[in-house]
């Protein structure tokens, strides 16, 4: 299902990270990094739910605006109950949209605010969304103090907040259009290796953008997925030609970008709800501006992993939504 | 934040259930019920995940549409990462929004396809929502096999999957407004008291609803709020007229009428986000197609509860969305 718009902007950004993205080659591109864990908190979730919080208050502050001129905050996390969200939201009192696509949560929140703007159901919405490595180890995995080895396929969630401010002001970047995309299953069991797990859905809802556009794949100045990482890119590139016949080139992936993956200790790359806003928001919004990218897709991935039902022994689904970033013409 | 619509319509709804609730008063209301919690499948988790596929199979079958034949599926429910939707979707293979409110997750739904539907940026979309008890109070609380006694102010996740077919033709019941809530917490750390969480959520998005609408309580025939129980109900009609003035007649709660609170063993009443839509496309649903009822607002409660915060000692933040429905004219 794609939407067209005409008339929806992301006026403002707030990105805030972790240590390992601050030492990461985006470093200075970001708004505010924290060089631990907690961030003056007494838990990894409360630190999680003040990325949120903190990264709407730094938007507010950049737009000049306060909590009450805003119709509408659509946020997820990837935590549990979107603990993260919650918790911020009860601070910020904005009328909230809780939304739930683990790692492709940036780009259904952006899209539902879009739909209300473009069609003046609202005057402006905040969209955010955060990740947090030990609270997500925590939860999907073990306690990082367990300290275990992991495969090389493993990805590293990121650490960080993003918020964006949306309306209908002709400034920042144009959302042009924005497609929902599909739950796949294709039987895969492997926690350890979910760039496995989503690069077809990533495939399905390209294919689907692009029929649905009536575009070639090369009408985009670069593709972005969100968090398939070293060895879901290369699956990814090879499931898509051979599928649906997409020579996928001008293509990258935010997990990769966002760190070194040769010097730094994230395995196959970053991986969490905050990756593809955090790298959309900073390096693409940033060569975007400076005019070295005019059309960018961005395309979020999620894998839909319950702890509980892979112990059960069954696959793991994913889903990803893709969103045509523009600059202003 | 209120969205008013002069063109939406719920064509279709299905409903399926557990034990227990068949054996409430709504009993030969729903359009099916199971006699155990299995449903045939191996857990609890993939039962859940079988209510929210059958009933969008049952909604497709009556209004005799294939699963291509639907623009978007809103989906979410009470399981981490919305599994029993994640994995429905994986079948069913409509374009997924997944979202999380908690109890409060239908109105949320039937609010976001309301806004599409109104704008025509979509043509028809399905909503569906699940909860399961003892998936539930495996989350939750305890496995059920505990036996663990309970305090009479407990809720009871009911079990139950609801879906229902939105479009603009004019059929059905009449969508005639809905408002979107706020992140409530006014301290209250009882995991045992839901409605004593939920409450003051209900009361502020009652109170922005009338206020937006510039209506009186008395505009409504009913008010029916989702799983606050025999305690909660108590609770919010004190603390709305305290609060804010409102006098609360004309009203109830979806979590006292889908039991009998007398002789059923289910404590203050049901929760549960199957809780809210079961009572409203059965029992409110026949008494506005009788002629009974005309304007109902139902007001759909979610109380944010994460035990991890909550073993965190933290409070339990609640929302309330709510959904003005009209017979049609």
């Amino acid at each position: 299902m794609t939407f067209k718009y005409n008339n929806v902007y992301i006026n403002e950004t707030a990105t805030i990270t972790g240590l390992y993205e601050s030492n990461g080659p985006l470093s200075k591109l970001f708004d505010k990094s924290y060089n631990d864990f907690y961030f003056g908190t007494k838990s990894w979730e409360l630190a999680e739910s003040k990325l949120i919080e903190e990264s709407v208050d730094m938007v507010l502050n950049k737009i000049n605006k306060t909590k009450s001129d805003i119709n509408v905050h659509i946020s997820g996390d990837l935590l549990n109950q979107i603990t993260a969200t919650n918790y911020a939201a009860s601070s910020l009192g904005i009328p909230l949209m809780g939304i739930y696509g683990a790692c492709s949560t940036s780009v259904l929140g952006l899209t539902i605010a879009s739909n209300m703007i473009e069609t003046n159901q609202v005057k402006n919405a905040i969209v955010s969304t955060s990740s947090h490595n030990n609270a997500a180890e925590k939860q999907f995995r073990y306690p990082v103090e367990y300290g275990g080895p992991k495969r090389k396929t493993t990805t590293f969630t990121c650490t960080g907040g993003a918020s964006a401010y949306l309306s209908n002001d002709k400034r920042g970047i144009k959302v042009e259009s924005a497609t929902i995309g599909r739950v796949i299953d294709l039987g895969i069991k492997d926690v350890y290796n979910m760039g496995a797990v989503m690069a077809p859905a990533a495939a399905s809802t390209i294919y689907e953008h692009l029929k649905d556009t009536k575009r070639e794949i090369g009408y985009y100045d670069l593709v972005l997925t969100g968090d398939l990482g070293v060895y879901g890119k290369k699956i990814l590139k090879d499931y898509i030609f051979t599928e649906y016949n997409i020579n996928l080139e001008n293509y990258n992936d935010c997990g990769t970008i966002i760190y070194d993956i040769d010097t730094q200790p994230v395995y196959a790359g970053a991986s969490g709800p905050a990756c593809a806003p955090l790298v959309t928001y900073s390096y693409v919004f940033n060569k975007m501006k400076k005019g070295e990218l005019n059309r960018v897709l961005i395309v979020a991935t999620g894998a839909l992993m319950s702890p509980t039902l892979v112990n059960e022994k069954n696959t793991i689904p994913a889903i990803a939504h893709a969103i045509s970033l523009e600059v202003i013409s």
